[in-house]
């Protein structure tokens, strides 16, 4: 039942998404946005479609659903060393989309354009036979050679990742509530619930990285498919690889509550996908400068291990020494 | 029945998209592009949103949605006066995908971002539990401050229009071919058929109008929600509305054709969308001016009328002089 009547075309751009807008989206009236880039500057530009029934859920509230959105696309500029300038919305919206769920999709947007000072500078609004889906692409700036790219890992290098691993794959098992996961789920406490469901449904991109990857990291990535993978991912652009053990990985209470109670759960919170944090790599002389900057930020960030020369996937090995195996390194899209 | 096996999602990339891909694209393997924006340049962003069954048939040729997705983004970035630089794909696959379909429609992808100069930028591919949708950010350049904006339209302008206007919603009709149509799909030409078709499969941004726009024009938009809405929208931002003569509409000789047989068929030439045209506004003294700059590219602009002050929606009348009326003056996307 819908307790309002549905706004056409026009009213959703001025009613719900040109109070988002920021200048350059000239008020969303125009054909494009119009972006100024500073002298000097270079763009980072990313892109992520979030379709839902496979990246949300259909029931899943509508003001998180446009964050998370967002958010996955701040990641990715986190972790290039970029700063946020302004988005744009491809929205796709199903058959049964009422004005209730528009409004507190917008909201949240609003909140999260606030909070990552990220303003919304154009989009499209079309009908869907099927499914909700939403295209992000977010665009920011970096001093001209200061993108941290993915492919620049040298021998020797420290490896480290920000925040803790695991906790958004966890999540999303307790979302689904599978038969084989209630025994963990009912062992956990509410608090580690809701923790980790909460990071499932609201990665926090590091942004506050900024300056710290600027000045010391050789490369990084946003760990979004899962830490192994994608460790092994930017490892291989340059030929490297690395040893590390589990109990070098960041986890969160909630997460050891859980691993605690059922130990398989190494595999999901190692290869799940989802976490959004930034994995990068720092000369080993430049550890103390990079540390005491991270940590002046509040920013957690954990070392992992040093990178080697190989084409093997990185290993991980267990508190006795033996080397993990998993059922897949990344999370599959297909 | 699949003659290949299904990629992953890391050979999708590697195999069909990263061939696509522009210096900028850093080959598909890091999480965002790179793109250096020429000194005292602006950037003009646009994206499009283009779903299965809305905007595009499931039986089209694979080769030809994906460069449709592109054109209607490009003719965004034709209006503003700006050239491209690059595009950025999101794409989420249906359950059906094929090799073959993937396939084809990068090939298309190729001819256009040759044609256009556009390389792929970066992009995501995801699963779609419903229909195929495709969303395009397309990435332009303008010398700074020569963007044309959509509201700049001042009274006495003089407001010209690209190329012919109504073909590809009467392709649209004849690719539905309901019954309500047949008489006069029957009555056209088989020539006059294709070149229909064409017009609504394949649009014609009009990026060669670069330089006389950025001369002589106040103001421009693209015309992709039929010719009187989007005319009324551009006028209405500053003011202006405008009469014209349906005998000063540039038609194309298949559309002359469709319009003999059936004279309701004004409706949806007129309103109907899809035509991807430019619509600008010139000041009269100008009018040598532009039109020379305009023959001298090989694009014929039409002179449709002259701006005046007042609210009302632009007015058409007939050959004797009678106001027309429409059904909707815009396409409705809802």
């Amino acid at each position: 039942v819908n307790s309002k009547p549905r706004p056409s075309e026009d009213e959703i751009i001025a009613n719900f998404f040109a109070p988002l807008a920021g200048p350059a989206g000239l008020g969303l009236l125009d054909d494009a946005a119009l972006l100024a880039v500073p002298a000097d500057h270079e763009l980072v530009v990313t892109t992520d479609v979030l379709s839902c029934g496979v990246h949300f859920f259909a029931e899943d509230a509508p003001e998180v659903i446009g964050r998370k959105a967002l958010r996955v696309n701040l990641s990715d500029l986190a972790a290039k060393g970029a700063e946020p300038i302004g988005f744009l919305l491809g929205l796709a919206l199903s058959g049964d989309w009422t004005a209730d769920w528009l409004t507190a999709f917008a909201q949240g947007l609003a909140e999260d354009i606030s909070i990552f000072a990220c303003p919304l500078i154009g989009g499209d609004t079309v009908k869907s036979l099927g499914p909700l889906s939403l295209s992000i692409t977010a665009i920011g700036t970096v001093p001209k050679g200061k993108m941290i790219p993915r492919a620049g890992v040298r021998e020797g290098d420290l490896l480290y990742v920000s925040g803790t691993i695991g906790d958004a794959a966890l999540g999303l098992r307790l979302r689904r509530a599978l038969a084989a996961d209630r025994a963990w789920i009912e062992a956990l406490s509410q608090p580690a619930m809701n923790y980790l469901l909460m990071r499932y449904l609201l990665p926090l991109p590091r942004l506050g990285l900024r300056d710290a990857l600027r000045g010391f990291a050789h490369a990084a990535m946003d760990v979004s498919d899962g830490l192994v993978g994608d460790l092994g991912k930017m490892l291989s652009l340059t030929g490297m690889t690395m040893e590390m053990s589990l109990a070098d990985v960041p986890l969160s209470k909630a997460a050891r509550q859980a691993l605690a109670f059922d130990a398989s759960l190494v595999d999901p919170i190692l290869t799940g996908g989802d976490d959004y944090e930034v994995l990068c790599a720092v000369a080993p002389g430049d550890q103390d400068g990079f540390e005491q900057e991270a940590a002046g930020l509040g920013l957690s960030m954990t070392l992992l291990g040093s990178a080697t020369k190989g084409t093997q996937l990185p290993l991980v090995r267990d508190a006795e020494g033996r080397p993990l195996v998993f059922s897949a390194a990344s999370y599959r899209h297909f």
